[in-house]
C-alpha cells in the first residue's frame, strides 16, 4: 500500500464482505491505527482479530466524529445513503458495494482492471459492481481488447453465500435436514437450498421476467464496458456451494479466433488464473483466491471461431465485492500520488 | 397396457434405472407372472418387492432360456450388445437404455411423443436417447411443430443420480465430508460432489473440448429430429442434487413469438407440465413425476421474439430412462394392435 498510510473506516464490518475486506487490509499492511471498524447496533462493541490485536466495531452512527480517507462501505442500499450524507462535507473516498449508486450516471462503477481511469483525484464516490458483473467481465477483458465482444450468454451457479453469513446458515441447516430425510421451512431462501438448485431469489421484473441479479447483469455491463448496445443475456442460478460462484459463459467476439489464442490471451492478464487443461475446475478451486479462474475454453463448432465458451469460477466475496472495493482504494491512491 | 399382456423382461433390474422400470410396470399393471427380472452375477438371487410378492433376480446367462415379447435393456453397451447376441432369434423386441445404438442408422432413436411413428410392427431393436436429450427435446417439441428450432443454447444442472446408486451413496458420503469439516478422496466423480459442482465427469472429446454428455446431446437431438444442420450448444455440469435434472435452454425459433404463447402452447402437450408463474421450479419438484416441467419462460430482448428462454426440470430416471422405454413398449403394443 502507498504511503503515506491512509486511514480506512469498514462498515459493516461484521458481515461476510466486510470481515473479508478486513482480512484483505491485514494483508496489504494496513495498520490498526488506521483501520476503524463500524457496525450497526447488533455488531457494535464486538472485538474483531487484527493481527496480534484485535479492533472493536463502532456504531455507525459515530463514523462523522473522525476523519477517514477511505470508507469501505459493505452493506446494503439504505446504510450507504445514509453514509453519504453523515460524511458529505469530510472529503472520505466512499468506496460503496451495495447497488445504490450502480446506476446513478454522476457515478463510476468500476473494476479497476477494466476502467480504473475512470478515477481521478476529485472522486468521492466510486460504486463496486454486482459479483456475478465483476467476475464475467473481468474474464472476458482480454478478449474484448483483443477481438470485441458483441454479446454474452450467462448461466451462473451461484454460492449460497451470496446472501451473507445468513445464506451460509440456511446451507448448513437445510443440509442437515435433507440428508436425514427432513424437512425443515428455509427463511433466507425462498425453497430449500439442502440438496436442490433454483433460479436466484432476487425479485423477478415482472415485465421481462428476469430476476434483479439478471438485470443488474445487463445495465452494469452495459455501464462498466461503455457500450449501451452490448446483448447480456444472463440465467441466475443457486446452487449448494459455500463459497465461490461458478459461470458458464458464451461470448461472441467480433474478430474470430482458437482455443489456443484465447488460452494465450487470457494468461497474459494477471487478474486471471487459466486452469491446467484436462482438469476440472471447481468453484472449490477458486475459493479464498484473488483471481478470476477460467477453465476450460471451447469454440462453438458452427461459430467460425466467433463464439466461445468458457467455465468461469471466483470468490464473489473476494474478486466479486471485498477485493474489488480495496484495489479501488489503491487505485485511488497511485491516482493521488503520481 | 392393452392386450394381450406381453412378457416383459427387464436387465439390470437392481440398478437404479432398472428399479424403477419395475415399478413404472407395477404401476401399469403388469401381471407378475409376465415380468422376469435379470442381473448380473452380484444381483442375481436377490428378491425384488413386486406390489404384494416378489420377484427374485435370475442371472442374465439364462435370458435365452425364455421366451419375452420385450426386454428392457437397463445396463451398460456391454450388456446390450451381449443379450442382443443372445436374443437374436428369439423375436424379442429390445429397448437399449444404453448408449450402445443410439447412432447406428439402422435402429431408431425414439421419444414417442417426437418420433414414435417410426416404430413398426417388425421393430425389434429401439435406442432409449440420452436423459438430458429426452427432456430438452420433449419440452421444446411444442415450440418445434408450431413455431420451428433452429438452435439450442442448453446448460445443465444434473443430479447425480445420473451416475446410478453408487453416484447418490457418493454424494451422501461427500456431503458428510464437507460438513463436518474433512476431505475425502471420491471415486464415482473425479472431484468431490458435496457443495461443490462441476463439468459432466464423461470423456472429453480431445478435439472439441466437448463432454461426452454435450456430445451425446448434439448428435442425438439431430437424429431424433432428424435435422442433420441443428445447432446445439451443450454445456453439462453436475451438481449436489438427488435425483432430477435441471436446463436452462435458450432456444431459437423460426417464427417469432410471446412468452404467453409459448405457455400456451406447452400447456398444450400433456407430457409438459408448465408451473405456476411466480413459483420457483426447482428440479425436486418433478423427482417422481413422468411429465417434464417448463417453469420460467422469458423472451431474449435482442431477438425479436425469436429466442425463447426455459427454465427444465424432469427426473431424468423417469421420464429420462426407465418411462421413456416403458413408453416405448406401449407404442409398439399399440402399432401392433392397430
Amino acid at each position: 500500500m502507498p504511503e503515506p498510510r491512509p486511514t480506512v473506516a469498514v462498515v459493516g464490518a461484521s458481515g461476510i464482505v466486510g470481515r473479508e475486506a478486513v482480512q484483505i487490509l491485514e494483508e496489504r499492511g494496513v495498520p490498526r491505527e488506521n483501520l476503524r471498524l463500524y457496525g450497526s447496533t447488533r455488531s457494535a462493541g464486538r472485538r474483531v482479530r487484527y493481527g496480534e490485536a484485535e479492533i472493536e466495531i463502532r456504531h455507525v452512527d459515530t463514523i462523522g466524529n473522525d476523519h477517514h480517507d477511505f470508507a469501505l462501505l459493505c452493506a446494503d442500499a439504505d446504510v450507504a445513503h445514509t453514509i453519504r450524507t453523515a460524511l458529505h462535507d469530510m472529503d472520505t473516498v466512499l468506496i460503496d458495494n451495495s447497488s445504490a449508486y450502480r446506476m446513478d450516471p454522476s457515478v463510476p462503477l468500476v473494476v479497476p482492471e477494466i476502467n480504473g481511469n475512470l478515477l481521478t483525484t476529485t472522486t468521492r464516490l466510486i460504486a463496486n459492481p454486482n459479483c456475478s458483473t465483476i467476475m464475467m467481465l473481468a474474464a472476458i477483458e482480454p478478449l474484448r481488447r483483443a477481438l470485441g465482444v458483441n454479446g454474452i450468454t450467462a448461466t451462473t451457479y451461484q454460492a449460497v453465500s451470496g446472501a451473507g453469513a445468513a445464506g451460509l446458515e440456511e446451507l448448513i441447516d437445510q443440509t442437515a435436514a435433507v440428508t436425514a430425510g427432513e424437512s425443515r421451512t428455509p427463511t433466507v431462501f425462498p425453497v430449500s437450498c439442502g440438496w436442490n438448485v433454483f433460479e436466484h431469489e432476487s425479485a423477478r421484473d415482472p415485465e421481462t421476467g428476469f430476476s434483479g441479479e439478471e438485470s443488474k447483469m445487463v445495465a452494469e455491463s452495459r455501464r462498466i464496458w461503455n457500450d449501451p448496445g452490448l446483448n447480456v443475456l444472463p440465467t441466475c442460478v443457486r446452487v449448494p456451494v459455500e463459497r465461490a460462484h461458478a459461470q458458464s459463459l458464451n461470448v461472441d467476439l467480433d474478430e474470430p479466433t482458437t482455443v489456443g489464442d484465447v488460452r494465450a490471451l487470457l494468461e497474459d492478464a494477471p487478474w486471471v488464473r487459466v486452469w491446467p487443461e484436462g482438469r476440472l475446475l471447481t468453484p472449490r478451486d477458486a475459493a479464498g483466491h484473488d483471481e478470476v479462474f477460467v477453465g476450460r475454453v471451447r469454440m462453438d463448432p458452427a461459430s467460425d471461431g466467433r463464439r466461445v465458451l468458457l467455465w468461469v469460477c471466483c470468490d464473489q466475496v473476494r474478486k466479486g465485492a471485498a477485493l474489488n472495493a480495496v484495489q479501488i482504494m489503491e487505485e485511488m491512491l497511485e491516482t493521488a500520488s503520481c
